[in-house]
C-alpha cells in the first residue's frame, strides 16, 4: 500500500506524526508532499523530510491520502494541486482521512457537499459551508471519506484509516 | 489489557505520545504515572495528564510497561519507586518497551546485566556499563524486553511491542 500525506509548515505535530509512523508500522510505503521539497516543520518544532512537491505527485499510485491539521491546512486550501489530488481519491473512490483542520481542504475543492464530516470545531461553519453535515464525535466514517477533530481522536481515527485501507478497494459506495 | 507508562516532564513527546495513542488503538487501557499527580510536559510542549503518583502504582495490574525517552530518564533512574516497578515486570517476565534514554532507568535498577539491549547512542557506555551487550539496530528483542534507539525507530518498537505483549504471557524465556 502507499500513501500520500499532503502538508506543509505548521503542521499539528501529532496529527502528521502519528499517521507517518503507524503507516509505516503496519507495512506501507508513506510519502509526504508539500508546496515544494525539503523540510516542512510542525507548530512544535518537529521537522519532517518532504519527500516530493506537489507538481511530482501522481495521484494514481497511493492508496490512501492523508490530510493532517495544524496551520498548513489554511495555506494548502487555497492550493489548486491539492485539489486537484484530492478529487483523483473522491473520483476513484480511494480512502481519504483528514483531521483538525485538513478537512477545510476538501471543502475548498468542493468535495463535501451532503458528506457527512466531523473536524476541528472552529472548521464547522466552514465545512457547513461547502455543504457538509457536521458531526460532533471522534471519528466520522461516510464512504471513502474519514474525519477526525483533534489529536485526542488519533486512535480512532487510525483505526477506522487503516481498516478503510485493507478493505476498501473491495468496497463500493 | 492495561499499559504502564513511566515518565516525567521533559520526555521525548513522539517516544510518550506515539505508544500512548497507539496502545489506546489496539484497544488497550493505558495508564501514565510521574513523581506526582497533575500533567507532565514534553521537550517539545505537549502535556499529558498523569493517572497516578509512582506511590500509587500497583505493578501487579499491568501487563506492558513502557519507558519513553527524553530527559525525564535522567530523574528517573534515581528513583526507587521506579526500580521496584521495572522489577516487578522482569521477575514475572511481564513485557518491558523502553526506547531512547528510556533503557537507563533499567541499567540504574540493575537489571540489563547479560542481556541484549539498544538505546540511544549516548547512553551506550551506561548501558554496557551495567553488564548489557550493546547493538545498533532500530529494535531489539530479548525475551520479555525490548528496546529502541530514537523515534525513527517508533514503527519498529510498536510493532515488536504489540505482538510481544498480545503472545508473551504464553511464552516461556
Amino acid at each position: 500500500m502507499k500513501v500520500l500525506i499532503i502538508s506543509a509548515n505548521h503542521f499539528e505535530d501529532t496529527e502528521l506524526l502519528y499517521p507517518y509512523y503507524r503507516l509505516k508500522e503496519e507495512g506501507f510505503e508513506v510519502h509526504v508532499t508539500s508546496f515544494s521539497k525539503g523540510t516542512i516543520t510542525g507548530k512544535h518544532g518537529y521537522a519532517i523530510t518532504v519527500d516530493l512537491s506537489l507538481d511530482e505527485v501522481k495521484p494514481e499510485e497511493y492508496d490512501l491520502l492523508v490530510l493532517p491539521g495544524g496551520k498548513a491546512p489554511e495555506r494548502l486550501k487555497k492550493e489548486q494541486r491539492a485539489w486537484a489530488i484530492a478529487r483523483h481519491f473522491f473520483a476513484e473512490k480511494k480512502p481519504v482521512a483528514a483531521i483538525c483542520h485538513g478537512p477545510v481542504i476538501l471543502a475548498a475543492a468542493g468535495l463535501l457537499k451532503d458528506r457527512e464530516v466531523t473536524g476541528y470545531r472552529s472548521t464547522k461553519g466552514e465545512l457547513v459551508s461547502s455543504g457538509a453535515n457536521y458531526r460532533d464525535q471522534e471519528v466520522v466514517v461516510d464512504g471513502n471519506l474519514i474525519t477526525s477533530r483533534q489529536p485526542s481522536d488519533l486512535p480512532a481515527f487510525s483505526r477506522e484509516m487503516i481498516k478503510l485501507t485493507k478493505t476498501g478497494k473491495s468496497r463500493s459506495w
